[in-house]
């Protein structure tokens, strides 16, 4: 399949739904809305919100009917990107090429456009309709969970009290697991859910989306390095200078990127089950490897 | 009825239950669960929770169906305080008389504790049994509405942006409907819920706690001119040297008084029919009204 064409349409059709989900600027206070779509529209690659929409599909279901939950996840990422770009967070003053919501806005708004933007996940979620075995609220524990202080929350903290200092391969292992990995099997799992998986079949999707969320942190620290901050769209070279705990940095390169393949491989064995209907997560997964931003 | 008493036991229990419900502090990664319980274990009113289970009992619901939402609430509200005393907000280092979090644990890990606290409002609130008429969905639709984009934030974002300007009574009406009342009227209104409210009996609490909001929030303003830090356990004064508008500072203190007591009693003829059930609703209102800190 071609996967470049298969991305291009399902983030077309993803935009659309979004721009229609998420308030207009002119709502009142202006700021408010402005800065949570400034940050929303900034051209992120919808990752995760793919990711749903090819789950639901994987099992048979429809991917209009997980739409609510592709634009939930996209809230909950962009807000996370929001305040983890803080002055008392990781500073950065670019993301996606463009000046970070602190700098346009200023801090407070930008904490606050965050906070909107995450309650506003849940908001989303909740207008998912149940399906045969999985109800509203599970599709809720299940945000808050990949979302949560034991999901991406945990791996930011971890990730920040590590800054500077010596961090072990498995303690690596959990940061990216935590702050990585977590949402990106929500966003598996929610797809599957809101198609009616079976248990099999979510317990395959499952580790499918652990396998596949530490190969793109893998591959994420490993750009870090060798791409320009122009080609990133972000600040390059960050990991190195906050001192931070990274693959290539705990490995070296060679050993990274064969671990980088390796997981992918793994991802795509763990579902080979599902047959035909997955293969834009094989092809995803293999896209994202091969990825040079 | 003897509101203290009223109030202390409802306290004990709600204390309790929060306990329970709180993930412990040993959980990893520790730092992030030992500053979400210190704040939350603060020493807080627990105003809204409590206002929650009396209006769970005043249409006759348990106030123990009403607890994980009870608990849910002072998330939310707790964490709006954290995120609220940044310094890139409000920048207080004083909270319920205690060093506030980012003085404690630092920036970084106060955004993400708010954080995970919002989270995890959502996780309680997911448990919620559903009554007659009302699914799981409407209390998260509720809580979000209340607490989100056009409810709590939006007052918070048109506070920061009005400091130091001229603020119109009208827009200080508006600042405080939202920052202060909106989730005070999802506290009541979630109680009801619980407790399959009729619709008239919801839009009656709905009133009431929109008044009973306002109130609670123009005699806030009053203490802060009156009363010292000590008595308040957090700085006193704040709103003058931001230079705040507030109600005293806008109508002149005996103006404000009297809008308070006049909200109150608005408030409580709203609620009237209720009859006996509503006794602790009503005498809530009155001792807000004579609160001096």
């Amino acid at each position: 399949m071609d996967i470049k064409t298969y991305w291009q349409q399902r983030q077309q059709t993803f935009e659309t739904a979004l721009q229609r989900a998420i308030p207009r600027a002119s709502l009142q206070p202006p700021t408010l809305h402005r800065a949570m779509r400034y940050s929303l529209f900034a051209g992120g690659k919808r990752l995760r919100p793919i990711l749903c929409l090819a789950a639901a599909e994987s099992v048979g279901g429809k991917a209009s009917h997980a739409m609510p939950l592709a634009c939930a996840l996209e809230c909950i990422h962009t807000y996370s990107l929001i305040h983890d770009d803080l002055p008392c967070m990781d500073d950065d003053d670019l993301r996606r090429g463009l000046p970070t919501a602190h700098k346009v806005f200023g801090e407070g708004i930008a904490v606050l456009a965050g906070d909107a933007l995450l309650t506003y996940a849940f908001q989303l979620a909740a207008q998912t309709k149940p399906t045969g075995r999985y109800a509203a609220a599970d599709y809720l524990a299940e945000l808050a969970n990949g979302s949560g202080h034991q999901g991406m929350i945990a791996g930011q903290v971890v990730d920040l009290e590590g800054e500077g200092r010596q961090v072990s391969p498995k303690q690596l292992k959990y940061i990216h697991a935590k702050k990585t990995a977590a949402l990106i099997v929500s966003a598996i799992r929610l797809g599957a859910m809101s198609g009616n998986a079976t248990d099999r079949q979510l317990a395959a999707l499952t580790k499918f989306g652990n396998a596949l969320g530490l190969a793109f942190q893998v591959i994420d620290d490993i750009l870090d390095l060798t791409q320009t901050s122009a080609q990133l769209g972000k600040s390059a070279g960050k990991d190195l200078q906050a001192r931070k705990a990274t693959y290539p940095a705990i490995l070296g390169m060679a050993r990274a990127q064969a671990e980088a393949a390796r997981l992918t491989r793994l991802a795509q064995t763990t579902i080979r089950a599902l047959g035909p209907k997955a293969a834009p997560l094989q092809a995803i997964a293999e896209y994202l490897l091969a990825r040079q931003h």
